[in-house]
């Protein structure tokens, strides 16, 4: 049976990953955990901790196998794994997320955009094109998609939550400021940017 | 002496806050526990638990004051202390956070926007100019800022670190995918959207 992974943990081993893409293209081959540790502002027995509960086979005493310890990570979080998704609302937010850029590494592809600005639709963004929106249900039963990254305006938030729950998404990734009302099937993750913003800065 | 909150209390009572301003637009007095675990989908005794660690007296048997509730959360997070804060960076991104409207409520003044290409520079966001990055360090010294929100490409990100770090800025909210190496004086607090996506996509 799969251990269940913690959403702490889950981060953590995000950020790893991270930090072993950009030893790759430096062309390092071994990572200690306490270089990792460094880096991240946490101690190195939580790196260890959380490495143990990868299979990764590949440790030295001079530290990690860099590669082997990037599989690792991937296999355990399913990066392989592909998820569909829309994006909703095609402003500045929007525009960010679509060219994020390694979203597709992993797993995250995000088939279309939508917007219900005419002065929007037919533009293309990293060679996606902005459909609209009215176009999002008929595609998202073809495609089979039920993720959606909600990017719109504030006040458009919930009217464009419910135009998704009627089109059969179940997975919303909210962006906006808004805590949004949805049927109990239906799953929501707030970025809840503020919530960040003072939780960083809650010693100041 | 305060209690130290921490961090998931602090995120949840982020969401409760922008519920009850929710309330507040709708005009509508009171919310008990049980409406405020509906639409997070969390436990409503976990709601009670968050709120009790507030000075909150404003409860009836119909349930909390909205305005008083709301008001709690405030001091408790202290949204009245003013912190001054830069954005490093005006693409998308950074346009969308200078866009995102309600930061100041939050005690979040952001006070001026940085880019190093002089096409940009000049115009206006949300009625800031955007700044030639070499301006920070006199600015942020003047103004006492050692808050950077940092917006720049992935592959800009560490060398815009290095130079934030120079001009004593101590605190940096970074949204680029990477991990940045900083002095131990400085904290980072990483914006890891993909490690949420993982997190929020996990059981799919």
């Amino acid at each position: 049976m799969e251990k269940k992974i913690s959403d702490k943990v889950i981060n953590r081993l995000t950020l790893y990953h991270c930090i072993l893409s950009d030893y790759i293209n430096k062309e390092i081959e071994f990572i200690s955990s306490k270089q990792i540790a460094q880096l991240l502002n946490i101690d190195d027995s939580q790196v260890r901790k959380d490495i143990n509960l990868l299979n990764n086979s590949g440790k030295n005493r001079v530290g990690y196998i860099v590669k082997e310890l990037k599989i690792s990570i991937e296999k355990t979080l399913g990066f392989k794994k592909k998820k569909k998704a829309f994006i909703i609302g095609t402003g500045n937010l929007g525009t960010a997320i679509a060219n994020y850029g390694n979203f597709k590494d992993y797993g995250l592809n995000i088939l279309a955009l939508f917007d219900n600005d005419p002065m929007k639709v037919g533009k293309v963004i990293n060679n996606m094109k902005i459909q609209e929106i009215s176009k999002l249900p008929d595609l998202a039963k073809s495609e089979d998609v039920d993720i959606a990254i909600l990017t719109v305006p504030a006040q458009f938030a919930q009217s464009t939550a419910d135009f998704l729950v009627r089109a059969n998404i179940k997975y919303i990734w909210n962006f906006a400021p808004v805590v949004l009302s949805v049927p109990s099937d239906v799953q929501v993750w707030n970025e809840n940017l503020m919530g960040n913003f003072l939780q960083f800065t809650y010693d100041i």
